[in-house]
């Protein structure tokens, strides 16, 4: 199978979202204490304004500013201080001109204000009186009634992923219940007469099946539900019932392959043989992860990826995951975050090919990123644990060159561990 | 409470780490499909070398390289193929001068081979011969036992967040079960007569309890297992019970505080009266986050936060976040994931404060990122979920300039919802 008999990535990419478009797993209600982390179903819309009441942002005095039109430190206003508004209290306190009512931060201003005077600009002379030496501009140290959300705004967009913060924004509008996507299932079926669980001993010639769970685990960060369905051997029919069943009860089905052209075979087999469309494409020309099989059974995607856990990670990164998140009804595809790095040395790569190679970022003393690539063998897993990142290198490049300034692919949050600074 | 007489973001960074450094949550053993996102307690070893054999990379002949020194395409090297390697299967296998062997990748190497050659360079003129046109070097196109994971090698370091690639290593290496540190139980505490909980009416003077769910999904996202106590209200003594049942259950009690300094007070007279050392500083030189509080009863950490959503969360990131990685036994406690980024325009500051600003973050043409500041009245809970990542303006600066290259914290991974691109 030659580099170029392959379909390359965008075309790959582009065949995934022209099947996948439309194909959105089912809406749930969940409480807002767990909606952290899943796309929102739906527009959520606020039904009233926030803050209900204008608020007071200081300690100080709540005042008509029109009647410190023109005082000065020479000629203070005077105001009469005709009460105090309590938090969480409704004021029953309505200002006349030339009076004054002493509020906390947050209260609620009474009728009549229209502005706030902080603690440090007021003297009182006595208990019931206010000097106010500078003019106070309308809505000075306050926030009024829909300032911050406005009824019928947008709290939280369709296709969003649910952050902290649109968590406090929820709970600041009332909303109790968020409508989000269910999680995607997915199947993963591992292949290959050489693999053995991670629990069993290892004979001679065997290998242990990492595949199931490194990819478990990125599915599972992804958001998805997995269903680990083990080792198929032996034979074509056992494969075929496994996947199936794979198709009955999941919305995805990733095939971590064996090795050997055999399994492959196998796997383009079984897919054709449970229904139309069957194989779409087989074999991309990226590297590492040249022999991946993409193929529809009706309406659920079936990926045959590579055996090599990185070139297995690598393809899942570029392919799987825009799926998932089509499936899930996001917005942001293929959005990645990535940064700008300069390179330590050169990489050779060859055109009308995609190169991902795993790099340690550095930072410099500029502020700016170093990126020195990993190297080795093709299907060493020690280095998928290693990198903070990957470079892309497109496919109509040669090679990249010390120096130059390349993308790096982030592959790890700070909060999960990656190793920035 | 003057900025000045609050002690620097730095101060207040140091006596957490002093106060916090030893006290470290408990170790337990889960399995290694649990293991995602977790804190390693220990380090784990290779207890073999991976692979356990030498396998072949590709498709191909075994042969030994001495045999085709000299070997081109005027005088091929002949070989007698004696055999063929399976997957999985322990070779029989032993090649003698001139012999070769069919083997697939992934396939244990026979005994007396040391290289393999592709088939693309293997010629046969019948099934039990092979012609071989170019010189093989020794463990081309193979991977030496040991070669990816030596034993004893380090799989996993104390202190790492498990990824999905650590869970490939860890399943390579057989490892089913991993020492992680448990979650750290933080108990949140929300105070202010003007509160209440998000599925109540809200009645006139009345705001929502914000902070119990965005502080609450912020720490779940730190790995913490959090514990709601619920909105404390009327009296000191309610709030003094409360707070000893959270430091007799949990091992890290958040005060989400209420806005008046009445509130600052109370929370402030029950941690001095729950045991030594209690209040260690209160009022930071930060903005916003002013009127924080930090104490220790015992060694249990206490803190007392703002009110205001924003301000409560952005303290939280800087102090509760390195809190929470020191008692998980993080290596890393103030690594943030952060980019340098052009200025859209000018940001006033004042010396002698760390100045925090929400910004969107989008991409140029040139590959860098442009930072645009998101203004608003302190307090606004939109702005909160409108950033995309922070300005940290340090305390030796008066402002940061339109077009000055900035350094931006990063608050969503694109994974998690950013808006990259």
């Amino acid at each position: 199978m030659d580099f170029f008999h392959c379909i390359s990535l965008l075309e790959a990419q582009d065949m995934i979202v022209k099947e996948l478009t439309g194909s959105v797993v089912a809406l749930e209600q969940v409480p807002l204490v767990d909606a952290l982390g899943r796309v929102a179903a739906e527009d959520v819309v606020s039904a009233e304004n926030l803050p209900p009441f204008s608020r007071s942002t200081v300690d100080g005095f709540a005042v008509r500013s029109a009647d410190t039109f023109g005082a000065s430190e020479a000629a203070p206003s005077l105001f009469t201080v005709v009460g105090e508004v309590l938090m969480g209290k409704s004021t029953g306190i309505e200002l006349a001109p030339g009076q004054a009512a002493a509020i906390p931060t947050g209260g609620m201003l009474p009728v009549g204000a229209d502005a706030v005077v902080m603690l440090e600009y007021a003297e009182q002379p006595d208990p019931h009186s206010l000097l106010i030496a500078k003019m106070i501009a309308p809505r000075e140290n306050v926030i009024v009634s829909g300032e911050d959300i406005a009824f019928g705004s947008i709290l939280l967009h369709r296709g969003q992923i649910i952050t902290p913060a649109h968590i406090g924004v929820l709970a600041a509008s009332g909303v109790t219940h968020v409508p989000v996507r269910q999680p995607v299932k997915v199947a993963i079926i591992s292949t290959g007469d050489e693999l053995v669980d991670i629990d069993m001993p290892v004979k001679a010639g065997q290998i242990r099946d990492v595949n199931s769970y490194a990819l478990g685990a990125l599915f599972t960060k992804w958001g998805c539900r997995v269903s680990p369905m083990g080792i198929v051997r032996d034979s074509y029919e056992k494969f075929y019932c496994a996947l199936l069943e794979a198709v009955k009860t999941c919305q995805m089905v990733v095939i971590s392959g064996g090795s050997s052209v055999g399994a492959r075979d196998f796997t383009v087999k079984a897919i054709d043989g449970l229904g139309a469309p069957g194989v779409l494409f087989h074999g991309i020309a990226i590297k590492p992860g040249k022999p991946t099989i993409f193929g529809m059974v009706d309406r659920t995607p079936i990926f045959g990826l590579p055996g090599h856990p990185v070139a297995a990670m690598t393809v899942s990164e570029q392919l799987v995951k825009p799926a998932v998140r089509l499936l899930s009804g996001q917005k942001e595809i293929f959005a990645r975050r990535s940064v700008p790095a300069r390179l330590t040395r050169n990489v050779a790569s060859s055109p009308g090919r995609d190169d991902f190679v795993g790099v340690r970022l550095n930072r410099q003393a500029d502020g700016g990123y170093q990126a020195a690539p990993i190297f080795g063998k093709s299907g060493l897993i020690r280095l998928m644990a290693e990198s903070d990142g990957i470079m892309h290198i497109p496919s109509d490049k040669s090679g990249v060159y010390e120096g130059e300034t390349v993308e790096i692919l982030l592959l790890n949050d700070a909060d999960e561990g990656g190793r920035p600074e």
